[in-house]
């Protein structure tokens, strides 16, 4: 392998592949970048086993290209020599001894390389009619849910994120069993077989952080045990959890005793107040009371003091409600919208609480409310 | 004690003192910001017994004043509070039972204050002849040295940077024992006492974040055991660290075996890039070697693989040098200087190595080198 680049050029690309080095020991082969240079120009794979990562460039965009070949290198070293070789024509040569020679007018780097042999064969295949869906759309409905995914391995289904599909109906559930965040996205052409899978939260927050081209789309081919993503030059392929995701339907009822109307900014800068007498090891527990047209937020810890908000408020009807939350679930929740009022919907101070858009049910967050009342 | 007061002052002068306040819970009074408001206007005092920050808002700036008084509250609580309250008019009320009540339209918060007869009595005085010096040139000679200093607690004197007064010279003097950092400045007037002290590293810190006003200068006024900055607003007090800081003079001699002129920028990349190769183990060691005018630096880590980087360099004779040292202490001393070319002095290859401007001797960085050859 003989090949002369643009520094910028493979930086951006090692940019795309680095997340999929592995950063753990165990299997030195994962902590590599595996270079592929063809006649169609140079491929850059990373794995880690929970997830792959591949990108493309061109041969266009490659200064020269004299020998062809594969090599295997450290992806740790191999990213920051090339991010700290100044804006530059790289020289890449492989050695006789499985050596690369890194060169440039007055810097010279040799870097063993990793037996080509042992990198794992990725099966990076696609379906012939994938999901096919606006990049910035996929992107949003990810950051609207990703948050309510638990970090606790002890249920390893909560988590991922819970992609369902029927019709074209595509919808995002993710929850920690204290708090559910749920978005459906409409899909051009409708899908024959339903699916139903979980995908690791922190694999889709690496697709999501490559996700830079809002107007193109991406295609998601989904496999029994896989999900590939197909976008710009990039392909991800990510583990899915298996197991059953738990039946979250049944939790979002259409009928409520009563809904409160409330400005997004004035709640979530009074709960935000609100939380600063809390504590973190309860939850974080703040007292919400409706009494006509205003809601009364407070909370207190009894040898620091206490805080009480007000709010004027819009009511469905008469009746009222004192209920208790986490703040920073409700905080969480709130700062996934983008429009001026919220809707909060109640059925009595055990029941969770629902949160949306009062124009719009295509986002739906939910919160388990704590009983303190 | 009843006023009422703009968000943006009262935050802008918290921000100010909460660095004073304890992040320790060992002492609770210590956790607090005393609030004084006399006819004057209001001095905000905080102290951790390692350091006291007083501030004060003019009776101009306050928008009501009905009561005057004393209170010692959190500083925590208060800090994020009045962070958190919007833009708008604060009122403060003092209550009957040791509470503080702060109101805007919508919030309420009452905290319980400590007991004002706990807070300690600083002693804030004031020389007749303190050192006058521009508030940038101090920030910049801080800045130069203070880097250097130890952070180990075992040699308690490498942990402040040592301040030297003889007639106009201001020298600041920082070393952990391997590297060393000096820079002088003049000051206006002659000091008749010759002053010799070492102020803690991290109580500069906070004393360089607040200097934001470059034009103006910074009073200086030293005593036996504590020295206190006075600028704006705003008066900082630290005790000084007591014993003999290590004579440093010899290190610096004034003749050299050979003396290289190189391009900052492109030492720096070098050795930047060089030390990839390095192992933090290890003290980041690289090894540098002049032949006629040329400079090699490389290193290696014999699993990975190596490094060379080649520069041209300008001598003042026909000697060579073939010497090793740390590429972080080299790094961290060629950051300080902002000329395009610096000046690296050798007296063989275990005597320490001088950086400096080749055209002005103010600033001196030395660095002690790690014998290999």
């Amino acid at each position: 392998m003989k090949f002369q680049i643009n520094q910028k050029i493979l930086l951006e690309h090692l940019n795309y592949v680095i997340k999929g080095v592995s950063t753990k020991n165990l299997i030195p082969i994962l902590n590599c970048i595996k270079f592929e240079l063809n006649k169609d120009g140079l491929y850059l794979i990373s794995t880690d086993n929970e997830i792959a990562i591949k990108t493309f460039i061109e041969k266009k965009d490659i200064d020269k290209i004299d020998t062809l070949g594969e090599i295997v290198i450290s992806g740790k070293y191999i990213y920051e020599i090339v991010r700290k070789l100044d804006n530059t024509i790289i020289n890449f040569e492989e050695l006789d001894n499985n050596q690369i020679l890194i060169t440039t007018s007055f810097s010279s780097f040799k870097l063993n390389c990793n037996d080509i042999k042992d990198y794992p064969n990725l099966d990076l295949e696609f379906i012939k009619n994938p999901i096919i869906i606006n990049q910035k759309t996929f992107k949003t409905a990810v950051n609207q849910t990703i948050f309510a995914t638990s970090s606790q391995e002890s249920r390893p289904v909560l988590t991922g994120i819970n992609l369902k599909i029927k019709d074209n109906k595509f919808q995002f559930t993710a929850t920690d069993s204290y708090r559910l965040a749920r978005k459906i996205i409409e899909i051009d052409k409708s899908i024959k077989e339903n699916i139903d899978i979980i995908v690791p939260s922190k694999n889709l927050i690496e697709v999501v952080r490559l996700l830079n081209n809002e107007d193109e789309n991406i295609e998601i081919h989904i496999f029994n045990n896989k999900i590939i993503f197909k976008f710009n030059t990039i392909i991800i392929m990510s583990r899915l959890i298996s197991g059953n995701y738990p039946e979250t339907d049944k939790l979002i009822t259409k009928d409520f005793e009563l809904r409160i109307k409330i400005n997004l900014n004035e709640l979530y800068n009074a709960i935000d107040r609100a939380s600063l007498l809390t504590n973190e090891d309860e939850k974080n527990i703040i007292n919400f009371e409706s009494n006509k047209n205003d809601v009364r937020v407070h909370s207190n810890i009894p040898e620091i003091g206490n805080v009480e908000e007000k709010l004027i408020v819009n009511k469905n009807n008469d009746k009222d409600i004192k209920i208790s939350f986490s703040s920073k679930f409700m905080m969480d929740a709130l700062k996934i919208f983008d429009t001026d009022e919220v809707e909060l919907k109640f059925n009595g101070e055990i029941k969770p609480i629902i949160i949306c858009d009062p124009n719009n049910d295509d986002l739906i967050q939910l919160i388990v409310p704590i009983r303190t009342y």
